[in-house]
């Protein structure tokens, strides 16, 4: 699975204007096989590790779907942001949107993975769902910062 | 149906912050007859043959309203874009709340007439409800890009 | 109970960007006790009075937890901006959650309180729902203008 | 819109039994077009002010119909009373039956217009619904004490 | 199948207080078999035509319940109004409580076979239910005028 | 906690119309903490055994809210009648209303300790809901007969 | 309104096969309004009174729409059948499909008006829906039989 | 219980044209008690047995419903094409209504004793309800091709 | 995939009946894998093409299954009036049972490419749901005129 | 009616291990009749009034289902102990599955009539049902230290 | 597939106290693929003959779920017995778990194929659901009698 | 707060038989306030920093209450284990009872911490609720073999 973010729909996946770069929301849909990613196997083991897969099917078949979503969500940003000439840091402004906010805990988890350092100002809200189809359970709107290199 | 974009309550339907123009979130309602639009007969021949209307009660009965409202939203959108001094182009990032994702491909159809060129970046999501009634279906929040001319 | 606005995760309130202040967004949580605000007595008296309180039981039940959380969250903006050495009338951008729709007519007579100028661009929409609980009925996201100071 | 509260079906609007006047249920409908009153169009510029009418659409849309039809309700059981030769203030009991209760603070509001000295006993309830139809918010049942003039 | 109104709980059926009688809420129940009455096979012949039975099945099984159950309350109403000196006539007010307000048509069909006269002042609501059991589709409480007599 | 039925709104607890005193609805709040009264903890020791208090947490949790509420209602009914002239046996008529008719029986036992002797007419329904909570399972309106002392 | 029956879709409102004539499903919408058609006052005065309108709001209300409807269904199918050269009584199969069963009655009742002598061969089933909208309580597919002449 | 078909309301049980023969739909109501069949006990001992009743309460209070009904509409199917001179096998078209369409496969078992041959064309849907009470679970519409002797 | 119509379950696909050929309800199952058909990539691509495919995933997942759905019934359906020596003009009747009635539209284009000409007699009712699963988005019956060449 | 616990499907009731004797789940069905047993009359009078039958139907109606059943399965699982030569005392764990847990207080009065000494162990959960029907409202399963006698 | 019942998370699957053998619950998950067994083709050609497969999609569909989870679950009981040194014979109490009791006359025709001898005693309840998805339809908690041979 | 295990309602926490030690369902519930135990806050230091609490109110207040009734349920089990003269090692079987199984993985954490050697069999189920309280998220039913010393 890559990470480029190519645009599911008729839209631009990021904009520059001046030292603001803008980012359309995104979620977690593997553009080759336009599926939502929402399963452990679809991660590398490395990444896999980091997220707490436990091995255990009964844990697992509840967690994986928030878990894997957010660090692919997330993960899209960064590159956008690197695209872009930034860093994760950058991107200084998130607006979170959940389908079910009792996945908001594994979230945060994942998010600090990203964010080490200082965090973004956010904006967290439950709504009643996001394209392309009802799997989706996070979708995430970013704005960085990247000033240009004079 | 006038398409000036006054707005129903008590804000600003657009602020200028330097080079960027905010704009208030958009719905379709006649500021006349403050009635939410959502019928073919409310627009002019021409708009609505190139929306799409067939003629047949039975079809048009369920694609008029959102055809209609994207149609009206966007519509004002850029009519407040050239109010600023820009265009539609200059609208480079749209955030778009639906009461029914199924709208979406519609919605979409609609919106590529506004956008023969680049689009804009853009985040999608399906909320509960809208002001002022249950029968708006769009609302859709644009940021432009207009600078000032020297 | 203080206003300072902390956040209540680990997330920055507000971030400076050049000129422009962004806020996270506002829900009316007690930074103290953790509870989310919705009663009049939670409140000093002179802004109890100043949000209608008529001291029926039958009526404050039904509109106190709205005119309480509208209070005190753009009460918290009003300080954040004023800690970036800017005004409410500064905060030109509202984005407004509400969990019903209903909420509105209260929440908009509050608003008033705080921008008896020019108001605000505002985009108002109706969620599933907020962080931390339930109880939480409004969520505000705030932009602000404030040029640094030569 | 006249007010003489001419029944909707097959009953008495009131009966007297000795000194006491009975009242049937009154609901808010208009004889002449027998459609169920909930705009304030539908009333004159004078009690449209008396009852807070805003001309903000996103506010008068979700009171106007509890607004209006407490007035018009109210306004028909003084028009009985004053019949039978009373006053409102002789219609010492009413029964109060509300579809949703949350619009009872702004039912209070307009009672409080037509009771300026002693209120009446009273008795709330929510019910599933009642006659004619769902857009029926509230019905009043009343009973006055109105001795014969000798 | 008797008419005599007996309590069903421990409660008084009826109440003179000088020359009101007040009425305890009736439903339609066999005080003998302890069941709710919904049938036309319950009533006599006579009764039965009179309220319209057309023994077309598919017709009866809808009309059957609140028909048969709208002419058990009344007729008990008028047995009782007779105990105490009076008639149906003296029953000058009504309180009719509903579990589906489309009963009322076929209600208002029969009640008129006991008021060929002039109608009772009278009040209609829906509620959620009444005792015994989901089956009761409608209660009334009457209150009648039956001057003693000197 | 008190029980002299201080009205929780701007209406009057009852009214005397010559012989008759008229109550408005009574439901279970306490007028000093404007809480709904609900737990064996609020009442005193005398009380809660007459009510049939169990000490068994599962027991208890489920009939406390009914058992307690039916007495503190029907108590204020009979402190109403006494600060008239009268005594719970002249309150001759009562409506009760319930939103779960399933807290009847319990009901039941308790207005038993009130009516010793003869019963009142009575007239129960459930409904939706009444104010100010949701928590409110009961609310009793009574008519009381109290002739004055010539 | 005229009872033409012209199609609202792109269909065929009969065809003749041989000595069958068969007709699509027929729903009442006025085809020159484009509304359903639900209302008393949509029909001349002596079709409503042989429909049985009362003239009682609460009454009309609950029975207007499926008597209307039914109504003009039939008298849609009726005029088909006479421009094919039959009548009525041709019409001798008919499927018959309801929004809500409780319909029934009342659709019998006015059936029987087209129906003086041998019934037709009948199906009756509820389904969700019908087009073009919900208001649609009744819609009906007839079969004819009617030989050509020689 | 007999199985001779008469229908439950003013219409056709079935009417032949020409060479056809079009049955109205059918349910399992016995026309003497003219309730819904749906117990083993209302069937003979052989047929019982055929439909497979295993004696075993738990089994059959789920399957009886479903077995019996579809075994009771069948065979009136078959009686009446023999009525117009013909068997089951001419019934050569069956539209099939159930509320559970996970009543099918039982259904399927008992429709393969009355076609042991070729099997009839067939639609099957599932439909909110059918006439007379909900008790009803399925309904089957046949037409048979019964050529007239010469 | 092959289009020839197999029935999934033990009835006849179509009965010749003199010069009439009635078909079973179709469904959109393969036969082979016996899925349900409801992706574009289960077709080839002309026919996605003509379908109005249109590559962006949040539009065509919304889409997909019911032109898919719709392409393959009707297509079986003139499959079956081939094997029996016509054509789909010679398919005069059509019965459409929808799940989601606001799939109609859709439906509507693609069966104008199946009827350039003269279209069918035509009823379409909203169901609860078809066999084999909840999938299924329409169930198609036809009827065709196809005269036995001498 | 008999209590002696015979299974109503194909299991044993009872099977002693050793000095253990297990029990399967016990219902309140009747063995003769295969009918939930729900009603007093089905009791013999002596147990009617040890379980608080009032006699009142508004109360009995509401209590008589869980009372009646928790005696008779209490009353089986005693039969089924002394049939494997011990007593009550010696059934020393249930597990109690209810239907809805409000009937939790009306069952523990019924089980302290069986447990006037040393109580069980005791589980008790809310499930969504149990067989063979919706009206079982209690499943019990025993378990007995019943050593055998050397 | 294999049967060797590896738990899913980190508990045992059985642990032998004395001689008594108790497992945890099962549920037909297939310890490879980590997916949930519901369909036909999982299992090996006899097996599906014994379920009864019919393989017209319309029964399979429906019947394939609890007939398959069925015999898994059991199967596995029946090889934990084994490998306890015992046979089902021996697995003397079952508890049954169900998300739909409909399931429950599938499951004894499965049942029947472990049990040809004594029953085991036996519990059924329907509950809210079971670990790891919603797919899973029957839990089955076994307890064996298994002596230690000397 | 004490963990001493006292019942809530008149029943045994444990019965020794023999070996074996059985123990009634636990729930978090106080016995001191009799409230259910679900926040943080109700626990000592130590044990919170072992549950993860996070010192973020969004994430606490979603995780608390499952993680905290985990704690004092499992560590009542492990008390009166003790009390018995064993030790949580010989709770050797588990029935796990949740009312949301998205739960259980935290809950799994949590009993990681009370077995860190060799695990219990168990089963886990969702059921619909549990006593005394909806805020009851989880019952566990234990059975220890702790054989009595000689």
């Amino acid at each position: 699975m890559s990470m480029q973010g190519q645009p599911l729909a008729r839209y631009a996946a990021a904009r520059r204007i001046g030292d603001m770069v803008y980012f359309s929301g995104v979620i977690a849909v593997d553009p080759g096989t336009k599926q939502v990613i929402e399963r452990f196997e679809q991660l590398d083991p490395d990444t896999r590790a980091a997220l707490g897969e436990t091995g255990e099917l009964s844990i697992d078949v509840y967690q994986a779907p928030i878990l894997v979503q957010s660090w692919v969500v997330l993960e899209r940003i960064r590159h956008l942001a690197e695209q872009h000439g930034g860093s994760m840091a950058d991107v200084f402004k998130l607006v979170q949107y959940f389908t079910d906010l009792r996945d908001y805990p594994l979230y945060a988890k994942v998010r600090r993975l990203f964010y080490p350092g200082e965090p973004p100002v956010s904006t967290v809200v439950e709504v009643k769902g996001m394209l392309p189809s009802p799997q989706v359970r996070i979708e995430v709107e970013g704005t960085a910062f990247i000033p240009l290199k004079a």
